[in-house]
């Protein structure tokens, strides 16, 4: 009954996606005039070419990394001796299955989206519903299919190490490596890939736009198809990679902190066990219906309504979903880490994760659209010039966490008060359990931005652009909203780690006023600090080299006097390997300082470190993302004539915050989420590990 | 003999201030041309009226202020009973003492200022030495004088409130108001003074050096007596009256966990019981045979080389002053919150304060002088726009609080692990120890940057402002270091403070796993961004204030045609009025949110929050000096001819990065120290109130 409704769930997701593809399949890439046909034909494949070098160079780069760490696991997680196994060895297969299904996904996403872009175009042609609902279904592509195997690859890990495994505690600890595995996968996706995107983009803006004097997306700029690549390196490969991180970890994280419960454990209580995995089965079917409503007038005027309507249709549904799964799967009362809970209690907290999401969704937007006042004042800031813009643009940030964290901090009390660290596993559940409708429209941005790009590379005229832009401007809203639910759901990962971590540290209690504990706290919440300068320098560099190239092309090849052509390939791949490069010095702090602190400090050392830089690092992600997202859209808001409208000065102040807002929302913002995470669940699958042989130096210290 | 000795310091520190004002007065302000003696004099009276009106409007409102607030805590705090007397009288009575002293000290700041300024400028027109010693003079008169009367005035209030009160943990909490009003007058200090004086250097900068061409401290500029005066405002009341704070509340919250041991508070151990207010005052003779060291060769081509050198006398000497005084007057072993602690123990921690406070100096130099590199990518980055000037800029603040934070984070796991809360308290005060010389250094600079400006208002020639301006690049280089000294003063300070709260709160653990104090964290995190993003906007707003006014005057008055005479008096109110009024907000959040947290949901909920903003907020406040400092030497870097020189492209970049570097520099971060410290001292005050009443909406939420 258990495996049915999931693989039953599977299926459907599997089936929406393969569904999807083929009705993006079926738009033929075609127009009335054959060399434009010709030219759409051209452009996708070297956006799709570029795209899939980029993946492949990435994942060649992942594969190395993983292996080596995987390597590290067998030798220095098999210390547990509860089992006559080698614990390393099957945490680092399932970190590598994991690892290889969080790559697939972004395959799988990366390659539907360049088709779906042209196709948008194409149908752009003909009308704006048509086009709309292509860009939706490339999408949805992506969020049924990764939302189906991240559900399929957890529940195959549980049934195989079932057969081998009697103890929870270490079958769900194996289980562990899987999110460790994706978010490995996210790192790469999210910090290298925003590196990426960014420097791309600014090296292509800088050569082109300021130093050659040509239109954004013009052929004629070696770099521009590294630029349309990169919105899809950046929202669709990171951004997926990020949230399939977050399903899995927080999966994982609840499926170990439910091991210690001896009810949940206990035979003929398996549905129960794994409620969490239940939860984001039945997503998929849910969001599939929402999908069904996604379609737009032909005469509207803007696509957000439509939307911003799936987002809370989905939450909607998936309340009643999560009402009637509980009462029919979940055990009546069951006793976690000491604290008595009962079903009701479980569903309070999937909810506030579920509904805090949508709340923090929607204050982004209030903060970085430009249809209310937080926008408007930076805009109107822009008029006494760029410092003010900056200053303005930099405190909204600031400002615009408030709300969010208080949300999160009253999930975190309440699920915490009724449920201990279950509850916040649950409530992190919640808030990820709609993905599927989440990356859909998520990965609908870049394929409308795309398009719009090929529409103006193809020249195909102000009407089809028009319609693109259109798509596009609720991408951009769409975005923002997804960024905050991205973050929302990665600190309360990130948490919901953190108390798996404790619980298998046997840290019942993490005394502030242990001297250890508050020199972690200080030194974790200065990481996400020190981390936003490393991938905000990392941009630029990264980006230097490429306006080097972009330079070098124009001189040797003579482009713009139309004598040679550029050579795209050249530039995807030096903005690829600059972007892989540069991440070495994050990566290294994340995935380096749980290790190096855990095996110096000890657990409780590592348990103030992982605390601070949540903490610190939730602030620090809503307030890069949206200062970024409010500065692109006060430039946006000025551009449809206020304050002067484009030319102005206050224009040009503008385009100053647009630019400093670039890595902030595209770079390190993004990718503070998975310095959160990805330091908890390194942490809790090193456990046995720390709990074996951590904290000498700490003990020869204060001895 | 305890008393001998504390007088004897005391009385050391008013002689030395009274013999340097005697030296700085003994300068006579005149010049062989009568017209410039009489335009000397002119400016430097309008200055020192602008002062002056700046402090009577600024101590009206914390008159009124302190008078409502000193009510509230008569009222609330008669709650221990444990004495039969009222604890809020008398609480409030040292509030009201210890606010009067600090604004004393800050008088006497601003009217030595004001008349060193001048006089500085007068001995520059005959040699740089000379003119040195008095802008250095003026500096000590304000280093001796607060330390001495923060010592007199702790010392009073103990002697007097001895007579009556028999239980130590009453009597050092009721000492602790001292503490609260010194901070309290740092707050309108250090917010409405930032925010006063960036909005005078903004409003004057932009209307008159931009707006209408003319140079900057032109005397047409009605904004330009606001903005020299503005100076003195931010760091010589601002910074004393911070330094006043910390030097109080350091010895306040040791006094208090001192009175928790039993050894200490015996008779016959009074010496040991007030050897934290020892510490401060043997300081006092130590800076004043440094301060005999001060000097400048004739032929010097900076003066940072003598300034430093006294900021490293005066910790070695020290270094001997404490070891003697802890061998003399400490007991061998005591025991204070169940830790065991010896002499040696209070040594180490008192000597890694000290070594500390310096060290964060010297790595705040590394990080804004442009002798290093960090200040110099900044200003090659300038080359390519004010977007990488501003992302290297902020980079490296977030960068530069690395190093001081993990050097903090040692000295709090050492001194906690040795010595628990008292060894806190212990570093903070070794860290504050040689105030006398901070101070001193950091009064010095906007004496001479105010010389140099009366120079120019009086055409004193090129070589006059040469030296003026060899004086005051000095200045910029130790007012950075002085920043990153209070900064570290204050958190050690504010976990001072927080260490005694958690003492009299008797919340012996604080376990970040309960939920309310894991969510009080997550509040307490994102409240210094808030602050930040207030402070900033404020400075934006009373600065338009001042643009309008300076507009004004222009147009009606027809100064710049030369018919009529800018009306100094009226900008200085203006912006005094809107910097009073700015205030009203981010001084709301500072002081009402310990009691409205402490009073719903009770002290541990209040722990969290203090905890958050404590480890956030230091972060925060070096990144934002560090970065501002660094924008500033990066123009200054940039003028002297690197990249293009002044005029260039590279320097209008990097005049954008100074004015976003403005506020951040000289309000929101120096601000924060306020933050972190006045709402820890408010909650110790208060915790009689909480202790009592507090945490009811708690109970009925969980209950």
């Amino acid at each position: 009954m258990l495996s049915a409704i999931i693989f039953l769930c599977v299926a459907i997701g599997l089936g929406a996606a393969f569904y999807y593809a083929k009705r993006v399949k079926l738009v033929k890439v075609e127009s009335s005039n054959q060399a434009t046909t010709d030219r759409l034909n051209e452009i996708s494949k070297a956006i799709s070419d570029g795209a899939m070098s980029f993946l492949s160079r990435e994942y060649w780069f992942v594969g190395i990394f993983s292996v080596i760490f995987a390597v590290l696991m067998v030798f220095v997680l098999d210390v547990d001796g509860k089992e006559q196994i080698n614990e390393g060895l099957y945490s680092a297969l399932a970190f590598l299955f994991g690892a290889a299904v969080s790559c697939l996904c972004a395959f799988l996403g990366m390659k539907i989206a360049t088709l779906g872009n042209v196709r948008t175009t194409v149908k752009a042609t003909e009308s704006l519903p048509g086009a709309f609902r292509v860009a939706f279904d490339s999408g949805a592509v992506m969020g049924f299919s990764l939302t189906a195997l991240a559900v399929l690859g957890m529940y195959l890990m549980y049934l195989i190490f079932n057969t081998f495994v009697s103890d929870h505690h270490v079958l769900m600890e194996l289980i562990s490596g899987f999110g460790l595995g994706g978010s490995t996968v996210a790192l790469f996706g999210r910090v290298g890939g925003g590196i990426y995107t960014k420097a791309a983009d600014v090296g292509a803006d800088l050569v082109g736009k300021v130093e050659a004097g040509i239109p954004e997306d013009d052929p004629r700029n070696p770099a521009v198809i590294a630029d349309n690549v990169g919105d899809n390196v950046g929202d669709i490969a990171g951004m997926g990679a990020d949230l399939f991180g977050s399903c899995a970890e927080a999966t994982c994280a609840a499926l170990v902190i439910a091991a210690s419960s001896a009810v949940l454990t206990q035979e003929g209580n398996e549905a129960a066990l794994l409620y969490p995995l239940l939860v984001s089965a039945i997503g998929i079917p849910i969001c599939l219906i929402t999908s069904f409503f996604a379609k737009l007038k032909p005469d509207a005027k803007s696509a957000e309504p439509a939307l911003k309507f799936q987002l809370v249709l989905s939450t909607i549904l998936m309340t009643v979903a999560i009402w009637v799964l509980t009462k029919t799967t979940m055990v009546e009362s069951f006793s976690v880490n000491g604290i008595e809970v009962t079903n009701n209690e479980v569903l309070i907290c999937s909810l506030l994760g579920l509904w805090g999401g949508l709340l923090i969704g929607f204050v982004t937007e209030y903060y970085t659209s430009h249809t209310y006042k937080p926008v408007q004042e930076v805009a109107k800031a822009s008029e006494t010039g760029a410092a003010t813009n900056i200053i303005y643009g930099l405190a909204l940030g600031y400002q615009s966490a408030l709300i969010p964290v208080i949300a999160l901090a009253v999930t975190v009390f309440v699920s915490f008060t009724i449920a201990g660290m279950y509850g916040i596993a649950m409530a992190a559940i919640g808030m990820i359990s709609t993905i599927a409708v989440g990356l859909t429209i998520d990965a609908y941005g870049p394929v409308s931005d795309n398009a719009g790009g090929i529409a103006e590379m193809c020249e195909l005229g102000s009407e089809v652009r028009d319609r693109t832009d259109l798509l596009d401007a609720a991408g951009n809203t769409t975005a923002a909203i997804g960024k905050g639910f991205a973050i929302g759901s990665a600190i309360l990962t990130a948490f919901a780690l953190f108390a798996a971590f404790l619980t298998r540290a046997n840290i019942p209690t993490l005394d502030l006023l242990e001297p250890i504990v508050f020199a972690g706290l200080m030194i974790g919440s200065v990481l996400p600090f020190l981390f936003t300068a490393q991938t905000m320098k990392a941009v630029g560099i990264a980006a230097n080299e490429m306006i080097e190239e972009v330079r070098r092309q124009f001189r040797e090849y003579g482009i713009l006097e139309g004598k040679g052509k550029p050579d795209y390939n050249k530039c995807v791949a030096i903005s690829t390997d600059a972007a892989l490069y540069q991440m070495f010095l994050p990566g290294m702090l994340v995935m380096g300082t749980p290790l190096v602190v855990g095996f110096l400090f000890g657990t409780k050392a590592l348990a103030g470190v992982l605390a601070g830089s949540m903490v610190c690092g939730v602030v620090m992600a809503l307030s890069a993302s949206n200062s970024g997202g409010a500065w692109d859209n006060a430039k946006k808001y000025i551009e449809t004539g206020a304050h002067g409208g484009k030319g102005s000065d206050a224009h040009t102040a503008a385009v100053v915050g647009d630019t400093v807002g670039d890595p902030f929302k595209d770079t390190s913002g993004p990718s503070l989420n998975i310095l959160m995470k990805l330091m908890a669940i390194i942490s809790l699958v090193f456990v046995p590990f720390f709990n074996e042989y951590g904290g000498y130096l700490l003990q020869f210290l204060t001895n």
